[in-house]
């Protein structure tokens, strides 16, 4: 047998295993050992000869640093992971994905205005420090011991070592897992039945069933009844995803299609079912009503206040909340985008830390731990050990620092009732709010974003007295008020993000601390809303600010396109995000089957 | 239920169906005719009203223009298709593949590269006319009848229709459906055992797998044998494909793996078996001595004389063809590139023009019209109504125009004794040879390139006389020889293009030889040898020129990047490439698992 052979030589790398040995019968696959020129052998083979590499980080022997456990690859997990000092902490990060996943783009690659790999970015070059020095492990963690403090994770993947499994143990535990959707156990809600839209191949199936039904309703013989219902698409849901969803979709039909699918596009459907009265009904209620009267000229179905009662393969039926009436909706595509469930880690966390098993997500308390574990576990020294953040976390109102408006009412009216004349008149009331909004973000739903109509109603609500003013005793009712509004932080890339960043620089701090035998002193999260956007499509794009800032239109499309931009996670990001809209806007989206 | 609706608006598309029906019980889905609003139907929904949409091409009524039915979206039928007179010819193309795939740079995205979508191009954007005027089918022909003129098409993508079957009429059909990947019946060689490269998913996979293996090895508790097992890829086949691809790993091996997976990159081992005794055996040898000891010093192995005999999960059994000995080489990825087989309507067709069906693909004459068509159906007038090209047909030797040495032996004779001394000596046979090259392509493969190693060899073998020169009979015999070397076209993507764009001209000119009432003349295909170019890694290429020219390294790398610049089958594509080629060498390659 002609046979050459040389060292396996990788740049500088080392000359290692096979390189040395006879062909057959191929030893050096089985004889690590033997073979080893070491005297060429990498810093980086020596980390690993050293048990860096496939040890888990429990057995790295004499390092200073504290044991961090990252759980999760995507907003919260990320913003931690490029903020954490690596010189601090010996960082482990365990995901099932091994790349970030830029979310807000998501609906963008349902049709090709963006491309998957640009909204993606492999954790492992976000890593902290130098090669080697952090590491991260593609395996899903399934088991969590706030005892112990280990975590016992397995590889789901499709290759599979021998053995699978494997436990890491921790100083600190950061679960940043996010949530699955929620079928609300409707039944027939499944992915193949309907289509997801929380990661990357969830947005992939989608293109290429929308690539495979207009082929197929493109065929000889299918029948204009059949194209209709192959071109129809249900989006359960009007929240962001759902609407920009539709909204790409739209856009879909009426730039590409024509040129693709002659005489589709006009066949096609897009029906919105949302359970509230309004579609984005988080946003201020102007930009509710701009989506919709948008949506309407745009031929957009809106069925509100509907519930998705069941769904078979191609078609759903779509409950009236008020009369009942149950009707069926055929579909080629059915996207559901409904909130959020419950992982099974975070369940299994909250079982042991005593949590109330009726609520979906872990509560953690103003600092972001995880609220019980001292408890359960009666040790005090458990203190900062376990925290969650992201969409798996609920940092629980009552827990937030004073974000409650009644501990404060009288000092308030006081600061509200400007002219001292013992009562708050609209005007007073509604400079009040506003100067407020900002520290208390509840307050901006309280007075939906300080709209004149609603200022009205809280007053004629409150104002029993019926003078136009609020008294010291109407003015406390109305923040009573105001604080049952209050709810948790919105489950967003946003409050992931920040919270990311802020517990990296806590962390940090933290063990800093230690090291200069200083005592650890633990802040409070506050999260500061920087406003929402939402994609309507057509290059127009609508931007709730806190305040009373609403802004609508093109330009607020480029004010987004500004943002989502400087959102990307690196630069690589950023160029390719770039890269698509400027093709699309040349070539128009690609209707490949891929 | 609050329920808004409005007519389904498409920039100036027709408002149609659902648009003014009452939501329940959805009647626009079953009633395409009451809601019609025809005042503002486009252009396109007329021609969709007047049955160019959904009847199949048979049934298009009073359409002057010849039926000219192309299957196949590679490159062949891509340039017939962009070429074809769409004012001449009725077109509809056929393909289970809805996109163009630019199969030379494929290697590339096993590894990243180069991007999936940048290689690709729907087939609809590249379809002759405004939309409409031509049609692309996304289904399987799975049967043809060269008696009725008819083809049979089936979808098979995952969403079908009631009915995914339907019959195409042609005047004229063009064959071009490539050909699979042949397994040579090798025990256990399908998909899932082992990767093929063939088609876009093939490299997709590829890469999903070798991310996959990498975070694997990298999990705790993976033994060091087990790592070496999974980072042990074999590459069947050492033609372009499985060196390129070859060539790529080392690369991504040597710049990305150390920085990701510290300590991965050397346990890592590249095996490439061969069954003839060196690589990239039909290029010139001096390339193919190049490549190999690049390889040599990168480590990469090569098996060469040797066949793969059977391939278990993660084992192939490796036969020394010589010593007939076996040697398993354990494997994670192994990558089965070995040359074409025949796809099963090629089958069909070679049956029906009763062909010999040993031979591997469709035999056409010298005008790529299938042999045997006219015979079998006793029609004269069938001549010119089928034609295939590309991978899928074989122009036999002996029909191609002129292409015997033999035939015209006693001219060249007479052409090279320059000196008219009645013999032909070295330097005499080398200068006529030479120039004979481009006119005669197999020369080159005879001459080696006009090697001088060979043509010594050659003088040897037919100087019977030993007068250090060929007189006119051993002049003969060397020419019989080269002959018996004559081999029909490369399937190359360089062939195919030359004989769609061919074959293009030539229906062009039919067309409008017919309308003018001229009689129509066939001219033959001739193809002209542009040169092969292999991508060998780390910015080193090889490029074999007709005649003697040679070039390698990595100015020749940069003629390649040019090169498959221009090969770019739109300025999208281009754009698109040249982005990916930026973008990996700023940021490296992408190891996400998606």
């Amino acid at each position: 047998m002609a046979f050459r052979r040389a060292a396996l030589r990788l740049g500088a790398a080392a000359f290692v295993g096979g390189g040395a040995v006879a062909f057959s019968p191929h030893p050096s696959y089985f004889d690590p050992t033997g073979t080893y020129d070491t005297s060429r052998v990498l810093p980086v083979a020596r980390a690993d000869a050293s048990g860096g590499m496939n040890t888990p980080n429990s057995e790295t022997s004499n390092d200073p640093r504290e044991k961090l456990v990252i759980l999760g690859s995507g907003w919260g997990a990320v913003a931690l992971v490029k903020n954490i000092d690596p010189n601090l902490y010996d960082v482990s990060v365990v995901s099932p994905r091994n790349f970030f996943l830029n979310t807000p783009l998501l609906p963008g690659v349902t049709v090709g205005t963006v491309e998957a790999r640009s909204l993606i970015e492999p954790v492992r070059r976000l890593l902290p420090g130098k090669p080697g020095q952090s590491r991260f492990y593609e395996a899903a963690a399934n088991a969590v011991d706030v005892r112990a403090k280990t975590v016992t994770c397995v590889d789901e993947s499709e290759i599979k070592a021998a053995n699978p499994g494997f436990t890491l143990s921790y100083d600190k535990l950061v679960v940043a897992i996010g949530a699955p959707p929620n079928t609300f156990n409707t039944p027939g809600v499944r992915r193949g039945v309907v289509n997801f839209l929380k990661e990357i191949d969830d947005a992939r199936d989608v293109r290429r069933k929308l690539a495979d039904l207009f082929e197929t309703a493109s065929l000889p013989g299918v029948s204009e009844e059949e194209q209709r219902r192959m071109l129809s698409v249900v989006v359960v849901g009007g929240g962001p995803t759902g609407v920009e969803f539709a909204a790409e979709l739209h856009d879909f039909l009426r730039d590409d299609v024509p040129k693709l699918y002659p005489g589709l596009a006009e066949k096609a459907r897009i029906t919105v079912v949302q359970s509230a009265d309004h579609i984005l009904n988080t946003y201020d209620a102007r930009i509710s009503e701009y989506a919709e009267s948008k949506f309407a000229r745009d031929g957009i179905e809106l069925v509100t206040n509907a519930r998705v009662t069941e769904v078979r393969p191609n078609e759903a039926s779509v409950m009236d909340k008020k009369t009942k009436k149950v009707t069926k909706i055929p579909f080629g595509v059915c996207v559901w985008s409904t909130g959020l469930g419950t992982h099974a880690l975070a369940r299994e966390l909250k079982r042991q830390a005593g949590q109330n098993m009726r609520r979906r997500a872990i509560a953690v308390d103003k600092y972001l731990q995880v609220r019980g574990v001292r408890r359960t576990t009666g040790k005090p020294e458990m203190r900062g050990t376990v925290y969650a953040l992201g969409d798996c976390a609920d940092v629980k109102s009552k827990a937030a620092t004073g974000t409650e408006l009644l501990d404060r009412a009288d000092e308030l009216f006081a600061l509200a009732d400007a002219d001292g004349n013992g009562t708050v008149d609209k005007d007073e009331f509604r400079a009040v709010m506003k100067s407020l909004e900002d520290k208390y973000p509840h307050l901006a739903t309280f007075t939906k974003g300080g709209s004149d109509s609603r200022l009205t109603d809280i007053m004629d609500k409150f104002d029993v007295s019926k003078d136009a003013a609020l008294n010291r005793t109407e003015f406390r009712a109305a923040m009573e008020e105001a604080d049952a509004l209050l709810t948790s932080h919105p489950s967003t890339a946003q409050v992931a993000n920040q919270q990311g960043e802020f517990l990296a620089r806590e962390l940090n701090a933290q063990a800093r601390a230690k090291k200069n035998g200083e005592t650890v002193v633990y802040r409070p999260f506050e999260y500061t809303h920087l406003g929402s956007f939402a994609n309507l499509g057509a290059n127009k794009a609508a931007l709730d600010l806190p305040g009373d800032f609403v802004s609508k239109g093109y330009g607020t499309m480029l004010l987004w396109y500004g943002v989502y931009f400087s959102n990307c996670v690196s630069w690589r990001n950023k160029f390719l995000v770039v890269g698509d809209w400027f093709k699309k806007s040349f070539w128009g989206r690609d209707s490949s089957r891929v």
